[in-house]
């Protein structure tokens, strides 16, 4: 079964179309593990992310790692990142190696073999600014070891208007453009529910696009961060579902494992994270048709 | 003094506007080299790196490390990467870490003060396509810490068109709305030979094309993938530099780290690196004015 339908199949299964973003700083972990883990912060990531995990992988179907909060703290971080994906795989989660990785040739080659085949992460998200080309290496990685990508479409920050948003001589825009080479590339890796592992980052915070790129692209599925701490509704998400219930996941990241921050009993902060994942979950399925 | 300017001076008092890539692969490195490190690819990297590194270190003022080639050995890659850096800058080259990264908010702030202040590289690469505020949190690193940035503007290879060169409304290709956008943010970190530390990766595959950036951008300074082993030429990459001999500085990864494939002694990797460069910069000297 190619990994699209398993991350659909799973989202369907506990109604919870949800990915947990495990993006740890300083400011989001609890003082006590750093205390514990002798000031070593990658060492505190570790235990914080595995008692995150051990506290959602039943109720979510996927998590989404940030590398760049590991990689900050050079290879001993990346050690953490490579082992925090291992431990997310063997409780039963999907991965999403959220490392927007985006070069060409043999270079792109090493970033597939390297963050998807040598992790074995499900799926990463990817940079489409040099093309085409650029994203063969990925797609050669997920058919041989069915994996899948997310391309960045269309970004929830303010700044993805700089480039995004800019308008075509064909009449698109950018993002638009880049929806529709995210649609052709994906034909190989066509799933059973009509999506592609072949897949697209679309932000939530602009719902009147999201609607747009639904419509216009009814074989990609989309990762949707922003919902949350970034000021997207369930509203704002929902547009960016079928009538199924099948075609995104929502990523939460700080709204769900920096729950803690909101109580007064950092030591908990697994049951935070939990109860903030089920609360996330409860808001999607009122919103979202066909869970 | 601003590392841009630094670059410029080191590159005009050695008459070698030239960047040694060091991108190595288990193709790239003499099978001695790995055996000799028990089969340890990692290890072989490093070896085989300071070696080059010592064969060049007077000749260049700068090298490029492309993190994709360690990154795909995990934790182990990654801190050779990171050794490689720190090896690079003892023997006073200029690095510029070969990343491509982009990403927003903390998470770019993350990636800046892990490939630029930890990792004691000079410069990074960036990716523009989620806007200006991705590129902001390197900007304040590089006014900080006194780095630069090569922001991808117009790639070699031939996807680079899929996105780079659409014809937007405005008139402009987006890879020349790329480079304004380059041109605009680089203001404040402007050095003395009239270029910023903001910079631009510029492809030498299609040198009417650099002629019209370079015209348009007169204080980017450019880094020139595509010598050699891609094709380019050294009439090709040229055009990017002003009469002045500055504007730009010419990469060449294969061509100099695997010149020993063109001999019969593999075991003399490093002189054969050493007389690649020798001979690049040789044939650059002929075709740009005033080095």
């Amino acid at each position: 079964m190619l990994i699209i339908d398993k991350l659909i199949e799973k989202s369907k299964k506990l109604r919870a179309p949800v990915c947990v973003g495990l993006d740890p700083t300083v400011d989001l972990l609890p003082d006590h593990i750093i205390s514990a883990n002798g000031g070593n912060v990658p060492a505190a990531f570790l235990e914080f992310n595995i008692n995150i995990i051990d506290a959602v992988y039943d109720i979510v179907p996927a998590v989404k790692p940030q590398i760049a909060f590991y990689e900050q703290y050079g290879a001993e971080g990346f050690e953490v990142y490579t082992k925090t994906v291992a431990y997310a795989k063997s409780r039963g989660l999907i991965v999403i190696a959220d490392v927007k990785r985006g070069d060409i040739g043999s270079t792109a080659t090493a970033y597939a073999e390297g963050r998807l085949a040598a992790d074995g992460a499900d799926f990463a998200t990817v940079n489409p600014y040099l093309g085409k080309d650029s994203l063969k290496p990925f797609i050669d990685v997920c058919k041989r070891d069915n994996k899948g990508i997310f391309v960045l479409v269309a970004t929830s920050n303010p700044g993805g208007a700089d480039l995004q948003k800019l308008e075509l001589v064909n009449g698109l825009k950018l993002y638009e453009h880049v929806g529709n080479m995210v649609s052709e590339i994906g034909g190989d890796l066509m799933g059973n529910y009509g999506y592609s592992s072949v897949c697209a980052v679309v932000g939530a915070t602009k719902p009147e696009e999201a609607i747009n790129l639904r419509r216009q692209l009814p074989s990609v599925f989309f990762l949707i961060p922003g919902y949350g701490a970034q000021g997207g509704t369930a509203a704002d998400v929902a547009v960016c579902f079928d009538a199924q219930g099948a075609g995104g996941i929502v990523n939460s990241s700080r709204g769900i494992i920096g729950a803690w921050k909101k109580t007064d009993k950092p030591e908990d902060y697994a049951q935070a994270a939990r109860a903030a994942a089920v609360a996330m979950v409860k808001d999607l399925r009122e919103y979202i048709g066909g869970l």
